[in-house]
């Protein structure tokens, strides 16, 4: 008989097995989510970027869609407030990549994201099952609201003293985010150079440290990753490259194919696309930004700046110019079936989990 | 019943358990080695300091304390040649650090590092069952040699693709270093920067692309890391830190201390040691010479140069300039009693390890 995959994380969160899908912006869609929900795991929808009218449209879609537990994920964010000068500067650096785009000059834009409070008393009123946060800590009365709410609370941690602070705020779960991970780094303790511990390392010492349930992510591409998070004491695993390359997929195509095509050294991390270290596929965009590592603007102003040029890479197909976040198992796509219907991929992982761990 | 921990490797190697004591340079001792082994595991000597007749008697030592399978660790290195105006800029950096404690000027030294062909050919006449070997890439008809002596070869790889030259040139099996791992890193093809792929991630990536067995390595620190290992497809793991904290580890207290007292991010890697990228617990040496971080000579140069320092900091006990060298789970190490004995340490991860498996 297969082993159970049954922890008391799943238990918590009325769910089947122990596999999230990773919020990712841009990369998520209400059918992935659902999709992902209704095999049993659970759908994350990244909302961070969107404004509180899109977040009901987009949860209300889900619901149409699923009647089991979905998660909604928020970065915590300060309204920025740039200097003109950094503006100028980080635009200026940016022109010689808009020209070749065919891009005009840029302004400063009006806003550089939405307000994360109007946000979250949207996602409030919403009573999403989970709500997952990363890039900062929430505040205890934010989570008792939730609470109030019915939401269960999902804090990402890239090391135990983050790990430390979404317990002591209320979390009911911690996200331990590995080195490995594709995407935004989540890190707000600490400088992000410290806080690239691998999965294996990191999540043994966050479960040894918060008497919460600890969800496993970063380089988790198949049952194998999965089985092994839950061998380190994870309680589930989050997986986000994987759900990328699935048929509910928004992604550009270019995108999808870099990573196939990547391997295991194709990945960096990089801060010259939003001012916040992040993993993807090295190209031409972060080796020639790269010299400006340090100077850039934190996020959200270099994304915001970015956003055009990023859009217009993705019209006229130019890679180089993306953001092609990936994690360091995104080479392991080529395993699978172009295109697998996201709830087929979690049925193959739950075969290949218990077959892992037989 | 507990899961049986035999795997093709285990029986390939005459062992019992699939754990490798890492080879750590000044870490492992002959009454470690032997004690690993002994206790159904198999330990490692880290011989790359040692001239020939030192190999000898120290493989003379493990055979009269066991009559099981050990390890002998070579790194693969040329004869380095550098300039005398790298040197004199070398030790220029490193003077005022000399002075803190009260040595003089330095000259150059006669040599750099003991000449790896000789130590080869002595490692072939002492047939060891097992040689494995870092840095570098052992050509075929070396490890044809190695192979008509009795001794079975493994192969350090960081990549997919060191991995593949590996098998290609005839090891028997290949470590997988992952980023967490203490010590050095042993990058050969590529940049190191791109090789730092966390175990959970690199693990499986070399599984698939390889036909040998693999062990695992970096950021294991007890049975849960070795049990996932194992199910994210290694047939072995391999523990150094963990061991440097054992009864017969002969490494300085003020080092032991920095482990036990270290977190998940107290870790960095730095070339400013001995010019090739290391692991090791962050302190005033690698900040204070870390602005040359990319200047430095590469190894063993700067290994000579700092050698002298690194002695005269551990006589004075000043872990602040010593290299304290630890994985990026060392943290882990405070839930063992101290100075727990090699064997019984290899039990309780074989406890551990089904433990995480049942």
């Amino acid at each position: 008989m297969p082993r159970s995959l049954s922890t008391p994380l799943t238990r918590k969160f009325g769910i089947d097995f122990p596999i999230v899908q990773g919020p990712m912006n841009g990369g998520s869609t209400p059918e992935m989510v659902a999709a992902v929900s209704n095999a049993g795991g659970i759908g994350a929808l990244a909302a961070a970027n969107f404004d509180v009218q899109t977040m009901r449209t987009k949860v209300n879609a889900i619901r149409s869609l699923t009647t089991k537990p979905f998660c909604v994920n928020l970065f915590v964010l300060e309204t920025p407030a740039p200097t003109p000068g950094e503006i100028r500067d980080a635009l200026d650096r940016l022109q010689p990549i808009r020209a070749e785009l065919g891009l005009p000059p840029a302004a400063a834009p009006e806003r550089y994201c939405e307000e994360f409070r109007e946000q979250l008393d949207a996602l409030i009123a919403l009573k999403a099952p989970v709500a997952s946060f990363t890039f900062g800590l929430l505040d205890a009365a934010s989570i008792e609201r939730l609470h109030a709410a019915g939401s269960l609370v999902i804090g990402t941690a890239t090391n135990v003293a983050e790990a430390l602070a979404w317990q002591a705020n209320g979390a009911d779960a911690i996200c331990a985010q590995g080195a490995e991970a594709g995407g935004h780094r989540g890190t707000f303790i600490g400088h992000p150079d410290a806080s690239m511990i691998g999965t294996l390392a990191l999540v043994p010492q966050i479960v040894d440290a918060v008497a919460l349930p600890v969800i496993a992510a970063g380089g988790i591409m198949d049952g194998r990753g999965i089985a092994a998070a839950l061998t380190l004491g994870a309680q589930a695993a989050q997986l986000g490259t994987a759900f990328l390359m699935t048929a509910e997929s928004p992604i550009h195509a270019a995108w999808q194919e870099k990573i196939r095509l990547s391997t295991d050294t194709s990945t960096r991390t990089t801060r010259t696309f939003t001012g916040r270290p992040a993993r993807g596929i090295l190209n031409d965009f972060m080796l020639r930004m790269g010299r400006y590592e340090q100077e850039l603007p934190a996020y959200p102003v270099q994304h915001a700046l970015t956003t055009e040029i990023r859009k217009a890479a993705g019209q006229a197909n130019r890679p180089e110019f993306m953001s092609l976040w990936a994690g360091q198992a995104a080479g392991m796509s080529r395993r699978r079936a172009e295109a697998i219907p996201a709830a087929e991929l979690v049925r193959v992982l739950v075969a290949e989990t218990q077959a892992a761990l037989a």
